[in-house]
């Protein structure tokens, strides 16, 4: 069953290790950890529904309260804090669970006709805010599009696949897999989140330096929308014009709700292989991570962890005799004290990832790169979507965990992330908390990367308190990303906690286009509302 | 001097050797020239100009008739024939040649407050009709971006050059070379058009299988509009909403003047070669070409001839003795009647380039393809840029000859191919005129490639007569290519001549974005009215 009030299955729990509790403390001090609402207590506070379903809608709306506590928030930290703390505040009125594109515009007509604002929701995942409920006076309705799973068409010759929107990740897989197939579109949400949800947000998974960001896999589809049915049709290139499909993309429930996603998709690999490689310090390993990309090396993942974070992954790992012999040899050839830790994948034919290792083991070692093989590789691979449970975890023992993310050019890489790691580290200082705060690059380009931060801080005495510490953090630092030429978002998307630095980056005239695009569409602001655009 | 009448340089002539004049004439018929007009007699014929040019702008605005005999026609076969015959119809009112955005934005403030329609003007090379003044009642001022032609900045960390916009492929890349760095866009127009136009028109190269579209190589850059100057900051990728860049590529000149474009630049290669390999027939070439971009093989550019333009190129080769002696090589390595001929470019470091060699050469043996080195890809990459002055040489001998091209997937290709080549091959029929048609794929991807099409045809006895030919062939053609999922254009955009096709591929809410877009940044429809949409 899924968790009511955190990431994931109820069944599965990350433990922690005793060094990594150890570790922590010694960082930042010991947790205690607040007391958790219980759903029962939370569904009491529900309030009526403003629906008045119509006959035929009665049995595809769920208005109870348990359904409309399980779609009211994602998973970013303030979601986090309002589920364990129970304090909601606003709830959507319902649940619609359409099962086709015709329902879907059933849905549309009737809250045009009733001025009802539509959610739209894959899996729940957003971690900035996208499906959570405003309340603007008029009732709320989710629409969870769970029941539109399936693959409904795979065209081999063109490999491109046809999914109901609402597919989840596993789902994707596993229906293309049963075909030979593979999306190869692997976000760290890829248990939950769905494929009309990358499309919505413009995803980005793990191996996007194969297979590309969703942008490059997303071909075409279907799109319902108050003005009727968007049809997206599927065309490998083109120049005729402005691309639509670019403006679905990140649209984020405003445009429309999406139905049907095209993706293409690619044979299962020949091989797979992930490998770690150990640089003596930064300045190496980022050079090293940047050849490899620049030079275009055959790579489908890459993971470059700073000094700190690679500290921290190696003290949280448990194992403490192995890391220690680990420890001794890196040190031995050169990767000691602030070593950082690359991971990378090789995904292809025989030949292709026999070159590819060959080529990339050769830039590696000209930066004093020290290869370590694919044990600690397979060890990432086999819990690459396992890192959302360690929230979980950490909650248990008081701390508050959450991660900002951006992307920038090469040569603004080390200043932008040395800017994020101090606005992190010393943000909480005037209450004498520390933060701790450690960063990996991924998502690899000839231009730039992206910068992904990690931030664990101790919760407060209270859940208000937690919040306030967690905005300051992510206020302050969200305005540094984006006056110092960083995206406010590489992966996450906008929802409404990053609605406010949009401007920055988009600038007056990027913020006009994107408005007059919403408001074509949707003229009186039923869809998603304040996600995006206020 | 640049010809005023047709491609290029005056001073270039393409041979048309004998034995290619025999052919053409056993396929369609010996042609009969018409008579060209002359730069004088057509220069007479414009009219006043009715801009009145206040003083700080007498300077930068040449209101001559050669200038605006100059920039009233692009390439299109349309207005290859109206500058042949000297009936141009109409005539820009006078050509600006902006040197900074300041000067631009003064031209837009002019422009807004007059009512005078602007078209921005790059190397003129359209063959759609982008650049070509309409009658509107008000005047026209055609902006000459060719003064704004300088490398401005070249970031070798973040590898991103910025170009004044008006910039020309050979200067883009001699500008580049000499850091070391290439573009790596080289569509067949590069000798003329501009980095600027690229973007504006969503151009593709013939290498873009290494480098990718002008898409993928637009990193950002300035745009003077006319609620003032849209920044596009650069960032390697973003999840933050619809992306802004993807609606100024394409937009043709609609939401206003490209100054400045930011390109993602790469190390020149340390090697590169094009390879040249027959096929028995269609189906094993066609076979092959999809497998080498569906498995990733790192080519740089791939082009496949379909049999009678495999044909055609042998025959216009000249050098029968030489051809007569591969002819029979490869007829006894199984590729002789129906051969069809591919070319493909690998270009990378010496190991990459080995590697996607041995790949390649195994895929197409795979098919029953003979590979025959390089020398005949040398030929080609020799003559890549000179196809357009083919033009002239058969124009001097009575015929006419247009492309045209779409883009569609995998499933798809033979069927609108032949679709396509049936269309144009009977269109004259009824006329008792032959046309002959020829094909290649080129710019692969793994969900499609595009198709272009080469068609000749005897001109008329007058000019009206030719453009009636040319009309009916292109406007039934046209119509074809959307109603069977083809692109209205893979690579020459939309302009004036494409723009009646443009909702069939987009829909009507394709159609209402791109509207809403246009009228948001230009609501009194000045900036170069009937291109892209009516």
């Amino acid at each position: 069953m899924r968790r009511w009030n955190g990431w994931g299955d109820e069944g599965f729990n990350l433990a922690m290790p005793e060094q990594g509790q150890d570790f922590l403390a010694s960082r930042i001090g010991s947790g205690r950890p607040l007391a958790d609402a219980t759903l029962d207590s939370v569904c009491a506070k529900v309030p009526e529904t403003r629906l008045t379903r119509p006959a035929d809608l009665v049995s595809l709306i769920d208005t109870g309260p348990e359904a409309r506590v399980r779609h009211a928030r994602g998973q970013s930290l303030a979601d986090w804090l309002a589920m364990r703390s129970g304090e909601f505040g606003v709830f959507p009125d319902g649940v619609a669970y359409p099962t086709t594109s015709e329902e879907v515009q059933t849905l549309l007509s009737w809250a045009a006709e009733q001025h009802i604002h539509l959610i739209p929701y894959g899996g729940g995942t957003s971690v900035a805010g996208h499906i959570n409920p405003v309340d603007k006076g008029q009732p709320v309705l989710t629409v969870d599009m769970s029941r539109m799973n399936r693959l409904i068409d795979l065209d081999t010759d063109s490999q491109i696949a046809t999914f109901g929107a609402g597919t989840p990740g596993p789902l994707v897989e596993s229906q293309l897999r049963a075909h030979g197939y593979t999306l190869g579109h692997f976000p760290q949400s890829f248990e939950l989140s769905t494929v009309g949800g990358w499309v919505a947000s413009r995803s980005s998974g793990q191996q996007s330096l194969r297979y590309g960001r969703i942008e490059q896999l997303f071909a075409g589809g279907r799109v319902e929308t108050l003005q009727g049915t968007l049809n997206l049709p599927t065309i490998p290139a083109s120049s005729a014009g402005p691309d639509i499909r670019e403006m679905i993309l990140g649209s984020e429930g405003r445009i429309g709700l999406i139905t049907e996603v095209k993706v293409r998709v690619t044979p299962l690999p020949e091989h797979e292989s992930f490998h770690v490689v150990f640089f003596p310090d930064w300045e190496s390993a980022r050079t090293a991570s940047r050849l490899l990309v620049q030079t275009r090396t055959q790579l489908s993942m890459l993971r470059l962890s700073n000094a700190v974070e690679t500290e921290t992954q190696l003290a949280l790992a448990g194992h403490p005799r192995l890391i220690g012999m680990l420890e001794r040899f890196l040190s031995l050839r050169g990767a000691g004290e602030g070593k950082c830790m690359m991971t990378f994948g090789i995904t292809g034919s025989r030949l292709q990832t026999r070159n590819a290792l060959k080529e990339a083991r050769s830039i590696c070692k000209a930066q004093n790169g020290v290869y370590t093989g694919t044990r600690l590789g397979d060890k990432w691979a086999a819990k690459r979507f396992t890192m959302p449970y360690l929230r979980e975890a950490l909650w248990q023992m008081g701390y508050a965990v959450d991660t900002l993310e951006t992307a920038t050019d090469w040569d603004n890489v080390d200043n932008l992330l040395g800017l994020i790691e101090t606005s992190l580290r010393d943000g909480l200082k005037d209450q004498n908390e520390n933060t701790h705060v450690f960063t990996h690059l991924s998502h690899f380009y000839s231009q730039g990367c992206s910068i992904y931060t990690t931030y664990v801080f101790r919760v407060g005495d209270s859940y208000e308190e937690t919040l306030a510490r967690w905005q300051t953090l992510k206020t302050s630092t969200s305005e540094l990303i984006v006056n110092n030429r960083g995206t406010i978002s590489h992966q996450h998307g906008v929802g409404k906690d990053h609605a406010p630095y949009l401007p920055v980056e988009k600038g007056e005239l990027g913020m006009l286009a994107i408005r007059s695009l919403c408001s074509t569409f949707d003229p009186d602001a039923i869809l998603n509302p304040e996600t995006l655009v206020k």
